[in-house]
């Protein structure tokens, strides 16, 4: 049925295995919490061996789409799930490593679909899951406006501002993505404020960012949060690549 | 180094040589190009199994991370590559096939970075590289102004003119993810149109929107040729998917 991509390198024999269970899961024949054949089942089904088997499978672990209980046995079947952000996540992780994508490649890429989140956000002060979302965001901030709050605690409420802010779009690829862009750069932002001193001044500018931001989202006006949020963005970019070129 | 991440499962054998793969691309011990050492070399530094060896290099495989030749026995070692693009693809389409991603959702998306990369890309008529790909592109378009061409054929050139396009902004991550969403989406493309009567009517109008779209990027103007690819994407998708629905 699916065309050959030119450019596909020689099939494995794992290959297989996952093009089944994609057709399978498309099909709704598989679903979400549903438990896979075990392995012996699937080998025999697809006339591969356990050991093909048990890769498909360990891909489809790492791909954040199914999960294996360590331990129980190989006729335990793996759990299907699905965790989009933690299998692109993996992905990025190592091309950042292998330094074909850049810091300042994943920061705009970012920006693209915060601001792009941002102006496709739709706020309906009557709706009860928006307005929910609306108070954990403000409640985040009150917990960051707490100058004792260490750094690196402040940095996973930070990020969890984002995502929260993105996900008024509710589109879960652009939740996806933001997440796995996060996790790409998270040692990045953790690293790259050196001291406790140099960190005071660039936490009040952000706590100033980040309640305009979440005032423009709650009054409907995305295309100023839009604006807002790539200045913010941007701005720290450039305070903490400077100091980390020091 | 690493912090570790609270929601993450127990670790799994693999993982310490995914990990360690990833340290050594960052520090450079590693670079592309370059040939991992041997599954048994890998096993005794890690003090893990050949298997888990083995498991840790196909999941770098099909993230695009290296490259491994069937048949080439244990001991020759994966050559590193990066294409981004194949390891974040991998996962989405797993994903959308369990449903937890939708095709709007996709589409929405491609908006959103196609059009922040309309606006990030900077054209300078004496830059080699960038007139290149604009001739390049111009060449895409006339071949897709042969009324012969076939449908297939036009909807391969059609996404290499959009990933083009994008690539003006010289963003790799936009890039990967672009490349990623349009394999991921690309059966529901190739199958959103059931006849070539339907299609005529369609190719028409694509070949006067890719026209003007590539004129205004040609002329510099990001803002316009921003707003003319939301229109083109959200005007494909609201036809196709209204005859998909018939």
């Amino acid at each position: 049925m699916a065309t050959d991509s030119p450019k596909a390198p020689a099939p494995r024999a794992y290959e297989a295995v996952l093009n089944s269970i994609e057709e399978e899961l498309r099909s709704g024949e598989i679903k979400l919490g549903d438990q896979l054949p075990g392995e012996r089942a699937l080998a025999e089904r697809h006339g591969l061996s356990r050991a093909s088997v048990r890769d498909a499978i360990r891909i489809l672990d790492v791909l954040g789409v199914v999960r294996t209980s360590t331990g129980s046995g190989p006729n335990a079947g793996a759990v299907v799930i699905s965790r989009p952000a933690a299998g692109i996540a993996a992905a990025l992780r190592l091309h950042v490593a292998t330094r074909q994508l850049s810091v300042a490649e994943i920061v705009q890429t970012r920006i693209m679909l915060e601001t792009g989140a941002a102006e496709a956000a739709v706020i309906d002060p009557d709706d009860d899951a928006a307005r929910e979302v609306l108070g954990e965001a403000a409640e985040l901030l009150a917990r960051m406006d707490d100058p004792a709050l260490n750094r690196l605690e402040f940095h996973a409420l930070d990020a969890r501002f984002h995502v929260l802010l993105s996900s008024l779009a509710g589109n879960a690829v652009v939740e996806a993505m933001m997440e796995s862009l996060r996790l790409a750069i998270s040692d990045y932002v953790a690293g790259s404020v050196r001291s406790d001193e140099a960190w005071e001044p660039l936490a009040r500018v952000l706590r100033g960012h980040h309640h305009a931001i979440l005032d423009a989202v709650a009054a409907g006006e995305g295309a100023k949060a839009s604006r807002l949020l790539r200045e913010h963005i941007e701005w720290f970019y450039a305070e903490t690549s400077a100091s980390g070129a020091e």
